[in-house]
């Protein structure tokens, strides 16, 4: 069993390969673009770990890793296409470099690249691990869509159980399905696989409204991005969707001019709101409502408590949690 | 054995049915608009056929032709994009009915969703059928890749082969593959497989020449499109890039100037130049060099030769010949 920073380096020494051949050049260099921008390569190590939770890690779990790593890298070409993004990580986009067609065609290869590393493992669980794969998959794009339709409502049009939904399939159900994968291929009951994906699931919900917390109430020291970036796009977070719920009728007056202009003072002023309104008490509560859900799930998991505690200090380090 | 008829309205009822849940409603009804549109299920009566010329029909061939047919939808759906097509078949394209965020993802969805069919085939031949697919499907994207990077071209500077090569890849190559699965399926040898793909592929070829020469010599009447259609969008077609090789300076000059405007009697002008460098009279030969070249293939494949019927008879349909 290892950390899954030691994980991390052993999967990226085996995705470290020559993907796709040379030509055509510009579909090929648009596809090698968004792999070179890196990431945190989190879902394949869950994966990994998944396996090592059960069993020793087999070769089949690098192949699954590698699919759920190009998947989500397809995902990022065509969302930022949808979402007209000029930057990713700090780096020129796909479609920005290599224009709409090479984006989408480089997305569309790369998806069928998925299913060439899912066809090299094992024929005996090749036809679940398609099937859990899939069903994550389509979620994810189902997601997306949700979170575009989500674009034409205003925020306090937007009904939080369906939000929470939406950011579940959007980001979640590939943390969970990557798990479960790796369980799969490390021989883990149906029944542990369940929990193993709730699990994974509920630290994804966890992981978004921290996402959301710290981009209003962080220390931009720590958290290495501008205060308040969601609050200056407008953009639809945990925090302001709730407010709506929380705040009284002239709270909610001043957050819909607010949202209508740029006051140099904006930031300050949606926080103002948002503590006169305890949206960050109650988004400390809701992440921790999610995080015991995610870790009474990993209770659960029929296996020797020690094999578990990876898991444990990768969902600690992505949810900031003292140990 | 049955006529590719036959095969047609048995694959359109197995087809006929809910490929996609009610919601995200604009998500799915997006993915169905392109499937309500039609189309002549060519590829997956291709893909039972080759199922019939080895061994009697078997369920899995059903799974695989849905799997190519809603490959072929995808790409349909993305290209159009692409191509910022605005109709298909008369009907308005996906992405102008519902923009293209979720013409994108409904194309993606749809991709996904070929190998849940792919996944319910006999495990014994599942690796050889998404191996055969994939190489398929990569070469599909490539060619559209190619044909986006010929349009920032002049005609007279893309190289005749290098053409043969994109129109091979982007229209002939999953003909052939459908072929090839459907015989993995019926249990054909590799040697009778190859045989079969390169008959498709050459089918694929010589139908796309004819399609070029019909619209420029047809009887619009018998051919169903306006004559001279491709001449008026300036599209590169095998008889143009053809006509380049083959005509004189003058006749390349008066070429070019036709190119670049549009005169009421370009058509004919422009026919007028392909008939006095006998470009029509090459376009048949070279129809009938791929022609030859698919029906010894198909001589070659090692099953009684009533076996063959129904592909000679598809390939006499398909090539418009007389009987």
């Amino acid at each position: 069993m290892q950390s899954f920073k030691e994980l991390i380096a052993q999967f990226s020494q085996h995705f470290a390969q020559q993907h796709f051949p040379e030509e055509p050049a510009k579909l090929y260099k648009a596809a090698s673009h968004i792999l070179e921008i890196g990431g945190k390569r989190i879902r394949p190590v869950l994966c990994l770990m998944g396996n090592e939770l059960f069993d020793e890690l087999n070769p089949d779990a690098f192949h699954a890793a590698s699919a759920i790593e190009l998947f989500h890298n397809f995902t990022l070409i065509h969302d930022d296409i949808m979402d007209k993004a000029p930057l990713r990580r700090g780096k020129p986009t796909v479609h920005t470099v290599y224009g709409d067609t090479a984006a989408i065609l480089s997305g569309d290869v790369m998806l069928i690249t998925v299913y060439d590393r899912l066809n090299k493992v094992n024929a005996k669980y090749q036809k679940k691990l398609i099937t859990v794969f899939n069903k994550a998959a389509v979620e994810v794009c189902e997601g997306q869509q949700l979170d575009m339709d989500f674009e034409d409502l205003q925020p306090e049009e937007v009904d939080y159980d369906k939000y929470v939904n939406m950011i579940g399939l959007k980001t979640s159900v590939l943390l969970a399905a990557s798990l479960q994968l790796g369980a799969i291929i490390g021989g883990g009951s149906e029944g542990n696989q369940e929990h193993l994906y709730a699990f994974g699931k509920n630290v994804g919900i966890a992981f978004q409204i921290q996402d959301d917390y710290l981009d209003a109430f962080g220390d931009p020291e720590k958290f290495g991005k501008q205060q308040g970036g969601d609050i200056l796009a407008n953009k639809k977070t945990f925090l302001l969707l709730k407010a709506f719920e929380l705040c009284n009728d002239a709270q909610k007056a001043e957050l819909k001019a607010l949202l209508a202009s740029n006051p140099a003072d904006k930031v300050e002023r949606v926080l103002r709101i948002f503590r006169d309104c305890k949206v960050d008490k109650w988004a400390e509560k809701e992440k921790e409502r999610f995080t015991t859900a995610a870790f009474s799930h990993l209770e659960k998991i029929a296996v020797l408590s020690n094999r578990k505690e990876p898991l444990k200090e990768l969902a600690d380090f992505l949810l900031n949690r003292q140990q």
